[in-house]
């Protein structure tokens, strides 16, 4: 396994971001309006017709000056929530993004379209709500526990997820839209023309963009890590991904979770596809392999340090890593 | 003035990012509704009912390894915007947050409430609608030039922002409330009774919230750099600034636009009640001293290492640098 990634100053050649993709919409027949745009500043005359800049992405990148990953490594959040994932944990450790940078990879770590500092359109271009959850959704959905209230909340036996920072976790969600999948796509296939080959690594709702990013790129994934990937790939298109080596990881207490059950087993479903048209996909269930008590925010929970190690384990045997 | 911010690796002792304040808020009488979270993947249950976290702030830090600068500094964006004002400008050059941080600043950069990985809370908490502003909006109202079309833009003779890189910039707008000036300000205090005494960089509508949160929270605001501010302090707080250094700055091509012309002016009337109260605030105007050109958007601009050496100058010459 690698030498540990939490010890001794982060050296960086460069840090910065940028956004990426999207396009420019015509919006008409709206009357100006007066804005105050600060409470006891001027008001300004605002002529809301004309062109917007919508559906564009943001990415901020992390460039070690030690660099030992042979591509960038792009790390791809799930659903309801932003690039914030991969960051300080919700109870204040190393998350991701810190490990796979002192690891010497190139990071890119993404706002999804509609997510944090990507921004999002207006209800001229977006008809549709977005949707919020309450505190007690995602800790039965993320496998973190049985129940939540605000006077008790009942955490899976053994659960690795940080539950006493729950709190912490609930104002890292942000609010999503249900309709922009095409959108986000697009995005992400702009960012990979522009970044070139790659490492994806992606998440829940991530992993269904991966799978089809990486079946639409040819040549450019050079291997895609699914943590826990709500969607994986198209059955029909496994021959696109013969070259791109494939890691899906999932956590604990699935097999007692239907829903989870399910995606697990579509993501085996797809991994027998892909492996009998000769490409290579590696399942880890961690459990399998003595690891307990994950939940579905993996890079968050207490042994996220050892998840990290086990995925640059398995892309140093890939090769790619110098 | 201090050496070129701008060569060198950047050496961090850690880097990394929390939410701050925020409150919780009940919402009920909702039916429950079944949600496809991605295109493909099992349908969840979802009661929307229950408590919300809403109005927290997102903010991430960075660490470098010598420190020099004797508090934290905090950057508080403006109007529109998140932190990503700070970060690469848009035509791909170092941002005020790598240059402070390489002179020596625990800069902690801010999404204000509402904007970009803080989140947004729903229509049941915030009835107002967000304001999206359309491409030839900022170009004017920001100074960059007098006229903005796809087909045309005319920028100001001399102008100093990257204009040939705005349709970038306009990727960075994120949508707007009107009307969560409360909420903005209590994360803004929530971060402060944290971070504890620390030097405040503001920008623009940024002004507002840190000119209250400097009378507010006496002995806490070590300094205060308004860059442009929308709005500045109460005249009749003046007291409570009183050990609170201020520096006031002002680019180009104010006089000629009214509405600018305006909010110089009240900065001026407020630095002379401070100074006659026995406060100390210096006033620059770029083009006084010979720096033509800026826009609005100082942190961008083409001279924005200059314009960082000249506060990192003043803060030298406040006592605020070891």
């Amino acid at each position: 396994m690698s030498a540990t990634s939490s010890s001794g100053p982060i050296v960086l050649r460069g840090m910065g971001s940028f956004h990426v993709g999207g396009r420019v919409v015509e919006i008409g027949g709206k009357p100006p309006r007066t804005v105050t745009f600060s409470t006891g500043s001027p008001p300004a005359e605002v002529d809301p017709n004309g062109l917007y800049q919508v559906e564009q992405m943001y990415v901020q990148y992390f460039l070690p000056q030690q660099r030992r990953g042979k591509f960038p490594l792009l790390l791809w959040h799930g659903g309801g929530l932003s690039g914030v994932t991969y960051e300080t944990t919700p109870d204040g450790r190393d998350g991701w993004l810190n490990m796979f940078v002192r690891y010497g990879w190139d990071v890119y770590n993404c706002d999804a379209v509609e997510r944090g500092r990507s921004g999002f359109a207006g209800r001229d271009v977006w008809p549709g709500e977005p949707l919020h959850v309450p505190k007690a959704d995602p800790f039965t959905r993320f496998r973190l526990g049985s129940s939540w209230s605000a006077e008790k909340m009942v955490a899976h036996p053994g659960q690795q997820f940080p539950v006493e920072a729950y709190d912490n976790f609930m104002r890292q969600i942000v609010p999503r839209w249900l309709d922009t999948a095409d959108a986000t796509r697009a995005a992400y296939v702009a960012l990979v023309e522009r970044i070139g080959p790659c490492v994806i690594v992606v998440h829940s709702q991530g992993g269904g963009f991966g799978f089809r990013i990486a079946e639409q790129c040819p040549g450019k994934v050079k291997a895609l890590v699914a943590i826990e990937p709500a969607v994986v790939g198209d059955p029909a298109k496994v021959a696109a991904l013969d070259t791109v080596p494939v890691l899906m990881l999932y956590g604990d207490y699935i097999a007692e979770t239907p829903r989870w059950a399910a995606m697990r087993e579509a993501g085996r479903d797809y991994a027998q596809t892909l492996r009998a048209a000769g490409g290579q996909i590696d399942e880890v269930d961690l459990p399998v392999i003595g690891i307990r008590g994950n939940s579905h925010m993996l890079m968050m929970d207490k042994n996220n340090d050892d998840i990290a190690a086990l995925i640059q384990g398995w892309l140093e045997r890939t090769g790619l890593v110098d």
